[in-house]
């Protein structure tokens, strides 16, 4: 196979813009390796980005390609890697952090504050046929994982750090807020751990899916009263009042995982619970170690992450697949196919 | 000596207003044990109790005895506790739990739902001559601690509760906002567990007593800024500015223990800084098995409780006792002396 | 149903010798249950006081009733007990600790020093038709768990305690040594945390019950290479062989519960492993905790208690019961049926 | 300053055998810094790697130069490193990680197989008047500590990291068995962490030392019992009478941390014990993320490492130092002084 000398991108050039740009390929440095692209997940926050411009008070301000949850196939690699690696077929972890800094010599190295994290400001994402990345962070997958599978290990290692984080385990009566991709994911993986779940949300479209995906009971708060005494609580929603409503839902010693990015970054909670139950709370940003267990786990069949797919779409429609999450519930997971070439549901 | 038949209490009769009254001395139960106050401090929640008439949502709504950190002397012990504690002076700890349902279990006896706690309705507190107790809560004093110590290892036991929760140790960077009296204790602690402490208030007197009790520095928040990249915060002001303000002061990977209370019981959180920085917090409600580590803390020297104690009071003037701490802010710890004639100054 | 006055118990009285005996029932105490004894198992601990006379330094000195696997009906109970609780299937937690000191107070009641513990001199078992228990202590079994394995709750809880002390989870690969009894148990429920397991013994009987229940791997250590790298070892056998081969087999950071008892109480470990390794090790004694989550576990379905049942028997076949587990190693559980009239294979 | 083109070295050339050599100095990588060697510990490691020419199985078999316990003053640096470095006085970290295995990625980077660590073959050491070492493993250290101080920051992180695993804090008693530089060591991080500490040791004049350094009880073992009830242990002897007698003297849930390697590279452990008290053992191996920490704690006076000097020698006489350690119990650190001219007494 002759190398590619050059690579097509999905391009925002700003708010609800986009460009397919036809760039040079660089050269993987000694450590990294290029991969050509197969398969690439919209997340929430690829959306958030793209219609309001900014995520907190990060503002995108030059042309960027979005997308980071992606996987595809080794094709060349740098002075330092195994010749071997190319034509490995991988899920693509997307932050390379710095690997020096008191966050990374410490195992935290999603804390990172150097951390080079795909499609956020100003580094470039994976909307494109080729992406360069570091070997290390190119992950195997197996021949049982298809390449929509190997582009959502990057939401299932969200929900798998979020789940190891709330500790639960056998005998765990798990409270998921929020139906959407990342508490779908959650959802499977808790109930993989050995606990009880229930699921609240305000969609029965997305709590008809949690019930297949294994819920023991779902909720929905827009009219149903939520039950209490869980052990533990991992809120994907994002909700200042589902936020609340959980915390409050938990039993004496209970943990709260909070995943969900609420839109004014505050949440009001009650104090008050937090005392006299002695809660503990945490909030997770993005994970740390998690991909080898998340392959493994996608690999034994107790996730389903082909569930999580609603349609498929060529580089041309990455606009129209970046607005899909926002115009309907029953959307879960559009994904990016660079090298297709055209739009098909899925 | 003749065991008394009577004893004397200081009884809320309704928000603001107490009378002393006479009341037949009850028998210990098998386990029990009666004991001679020597003496008591004041409490944030006794001067709620008084001022309000309620914490939260439970009201005094019968004639309480108020006071629950109490020291004494142990004059009569009931039938299955050795004949050979009397005369033990003794540290109270004013919680007794049930001991059999899932919190006591677990070794997390103050969660116990049913848990009998002094000064809290209907349970009568310590403002009073003598007490009954269990005989396991009856904790022996050294020589080495007067009776105002021994009455103040209870805030002790908060202090190092809530020091615990939050991890400390060497070389951890520690920030205690709010030098009220479980805040000066929280700073000695975590000095003693090998930290470097910085203390906020708003008031410059308190934080003169933090600098004088070992603070490295200190700040008033009301006109200062306050540093950052603390690892961990002992929040026990209540005030939800301070919470918020603490939190943000976190670096990556900080805990936060709260155990101040709120005005009206809730707070508003960073959510997007302890999702960033992956900050874990927590509420206490008051601790569990702290008494003889508490009582042996003190006993070392490495934490003052002398200081804490501006005024002492008969049985008479608690009225007066519970009006300082709201009156000014150089009040830390009224305490009363049961037996005592009348008030004195510290 | 008028109430039984005697009881029918078989009675150790020596090294290899029982008799049954009727005994007068005794009253249960104010917070105490009377229950009828429905299914006992017999585990090693039986068959060592009964064959040896003794387990470490602690003698049978006097007739003793072995049996502490146990499971009945409550037909009467204690002032201080609902009255509604005559009529409940329960599984016997049957050591009931003094709720009252250090251990307890710290929820670690399975070390408590005055634990009376079923079946432990001078504390009698169950090997009865009736027997007497703290009302706490007798757990509540759903309609789906029959008498047997309400029963075998008790070494559920064992394993369940274990497994959890090594922390497994998803992403853990498990090695459990010893596939009798309690390893069987562990093994399945580290399979329902998430954990992959592999077993070793030496009996090749044993490992293929091990596969059956869901090991994803065997190995007879008489003739096969031990795999390594695994991050937990829940070691049920007791050879100090096994135990030091499971030690080495462990990752860095890798975990060790130490389950089994060694012959002469001691083990020779290889200390430059636990060094260069960073390993953790602990060992357990009995649980404190685990019966309400152990009862969940089987009553889902992902335990198979059943498959452990291999012979049932009346109380006076208690002497042949005890024997089966030493003469050959397709015996798992034999389990006694106080109230059968005689002995059938499972 | 003219940059110096050659270093002096002093190399172990076999068992027992030295010579000085000049070599040239090398060029510092992007990352790394030359530094100009102060001052440098003997340990242990490098007295048994001099004696008997291996470790475990990991033998000397080329020339290699000792000394992994050093400070110095950088002279050069990389071309990625900060020039304002130069001139830094610095504590060397002597073992430099990979940065990207799987267990630097999880923070336990003293486990990485690919470490490369001064003075253990075929690494050199820093028995020499310059070494080069990433830039980040030359530590900042502040005026108030001396050059030996700062080379002594090396067994400091060992004894830190040691105490820390051993969770011990306020209210525990801990015991440290072995009173060389690790264990008086590990005391003083102990007490600055608010435990109570117990040293054990057969050196009476050891035991003198460890008194005058804060031991409250010392207990010299080849003549009196050792006390019980630890909370827990720190064992830096490496005598396997020394770890068996240690945990032994556990209270219920003590932790066990051993650190001192043992002759054979095993210990026999009473497993009955670590069972019925459910102990928790683990080892150590070096340190991770400890010497900011350790450097901090030094400068704050509350570890005195100046008392564990006991001479210094010149490079010249490297061959001496090594033979102190094994001749007299009074020997605890000789210094190796590179720029010095000639051996004093400490």
């Amino acid at each position: 196979m002759t190398a590619p000398t050059h690579l097509r991108a999905a391009v925002m050039t700003g708010v609800d813009a986009t460009t397919v740009e036809r760039r040079t390929i660089p050269m993987p440095g000694p450590l990294e390796v290029l991969v050509e692209v197969r398969s690439v997940g919209v997340c929430g926050s690829d959306v958030h980005w793209y219609r309001d411009g900014r995520i907190g008070s990060t503002w995108v301000t030059d042309p960027l390609v979005l997308g980071h949850e992606a996987s595809g196939v080794i094709i060349a690699v740098g002075s330092d890697v195994p010749q071997a690696r190319v034509g490995a077929r991988v899920a693509i972890e997307p932050g390379v952090p710095c690997g020096r800094c008191e966050q990374c010599r410490r195992g935290r190295y999603n804390l990172c504050p150097d951390v080079r994290f795909f499609a956020t400001p100003p580094v470039d994402g994976a909307f494109a046929t080729h992406v360069i990345i570091a070997s290390d962070f190119a992950h195997d997958v197996p021949e049982n994982l298809d390449d929509d599978e190997a582009a959502l290990i990057e939401p299932l290692a969200v929900a798998l750090w979020a789940v190891r984080k709330s500790a639960v385990g056998l005998g765990d009566r798990v409270l998921i807020s929020g139906a959407g991709p990342v508490g779908l994911l959650a959802l499977q993986v808790a109930r993989a751990a050995g606990a009880t779940v229930v699921v609240s949300d305000v969609s029965s479209e997305r709590l008809a899916v949690a019930r297949e995906l294994g819920a023991g009971l779902t909720v929905n708060v827009s009219s149903e009263d939520l039950p209490g005494d869980f052990t533990a609580l991992v809120e994907c929603s994002g909700s200042p009042a589902a936020v609340a409503a959980g915390v409050t839902a938990l039993a004496p010693a209970g943990r709260a995982v909070l995943v969900g990015m609420a839109p004014d970054g505050t949440v009001t909670l009650p104090l008050d619970v937090i005392q006299s139950r002695e809660l503990v709370l945490t909030g997770t940003f993005r994970y740390a170690n998690q991909y080898v267990d998340a392959i493994a786990l996608a690999a034994s069949g107790r996730v389903d992450l082909r569930r999580l797919v609603t349609s498929t779409h060529a580089l041309t429609d990455v606009h129209l697949a970046l607005q899909l999450p926002g115009r309907d519930r029953s959307t879960l997971k559009p994904m990016i196919h660079p090298k297709q070439d055209e739009t098909t549901p899925a």
